[in-house]
């Protein structure tokens, strides 16, 4: 069922990965089968029985007890019906049906600009086990790719110091003068 | 019309500002009139004619031809029908019908925590002529102590470096490992 992604399946179709990627791939790699059991695909509603939860707690460190299945679609919903502002790609391993990477393209509407939409990417992930197979890579050079494609006048991300270098081979760079604050978390939680 | 709001008036209502701002005013003023003609309100669909595109391209200092009415509206029911996403603030002058003061607190919702929402705060802006009467003070303390109303979790903003000392008052506060990264624009262009 198309109507199960989170985005339009056709818009991952449309990119020519051969000549559009931004990364360097040794060896080359299939953009959207990266490996013969390995899928590159937008998440979907049902990705929660494939180990959805499992992948972000244990790849971003979330000391958390995680939410429920139902939990998990009324937030899927939520963001399905917001139209257009969660571009979430996934990687499936189809030979165990778990989701084995998972990174975020969020999308903000502004009143400002020519074009409405204000990029983010957050929250890339490889589960342990599959790394150094160059995936991380891949779902930064899809989701910076589908920043152009939606439309994006302005995309950001943040990140610790260590990954500067790498977010840079992917055309992010920093501006010294800018910083990310933080709201107090006792502040919030009060 | 209370549907004509971008966010239920109520919840400014429910705010008992006497008790709960953070910063400190002299004078001391009202948070919801804080001069006899100036209205702390949730934005309206009608505020296009209220002068509030001219308070963006002039306070935010950027140089654009703007939107037409017909886009503003357009992308106002965009963010009206994702459903809680959008807490946009400003201050009208009752006395000239013109909007003179905006503040955004943008929620994504995410998958993996126990509250679905992550904030931030953006585009906070008071009208040349209106300066230096603790508005964009009071703009700031508002959208602050809207997020914990709303149930964020985790709330950023981000800033050049000689605003960091103003946001440290509303309980910000400067991870020095942390970046913010920008992608190249003329990549996004090409």
């Amino acid at each position: 069922m198309e109507d199960d992604y989170i985005y339009p399946p056709e818009l991952l179709r449309t990119i020519d990965f051969e000549k559009e990627h931004l990364a360097t791939y040794e060896p080359s790699i299939s953009m959207l089968n990266p490996e013969p059991n390995l899928l590159v695909r937008p998440l979907q509603r049902s990705d929660y029985n494939k180990g959805y939860m499992d992948l972000l707690l244990s790849a971003l460190y979330v000391r958390d007890a995680g939410i429920s299945q139902q939990e998990f679609e009324e937030r899927w919903d939520k963001m399905k019906a917001s139209g257009g502002s969660y571009y979430i790609t996934v990687i499936e391993d189809t030979s165990t049906k778990k989701i084995i990477g998972n990174a975020v393209l969020h999308v903000e509407y502004k009143f400002l600009q020519p074009s409405i939409k204000r990029g983010r990417l957050e929250d890339i992930a490889v589960l342990d086990g599959y790394r150094g197979r160059q995936l991380g890579k891949l779902l930064m050079d899809v989701t910076t790719i589908l920043c152009k494609k939606v439309g994006c006048f302005r995309v950001s991300l943040h990140c610790k110091d260590h990954f500067v270098s790498l977010y840079q081979k992917f055309r992010f760079y920093i501006d010294q003068a800018e910083n990310i604050m933080w709201l107090d978390k006792n502040y919030l939680q009060s």
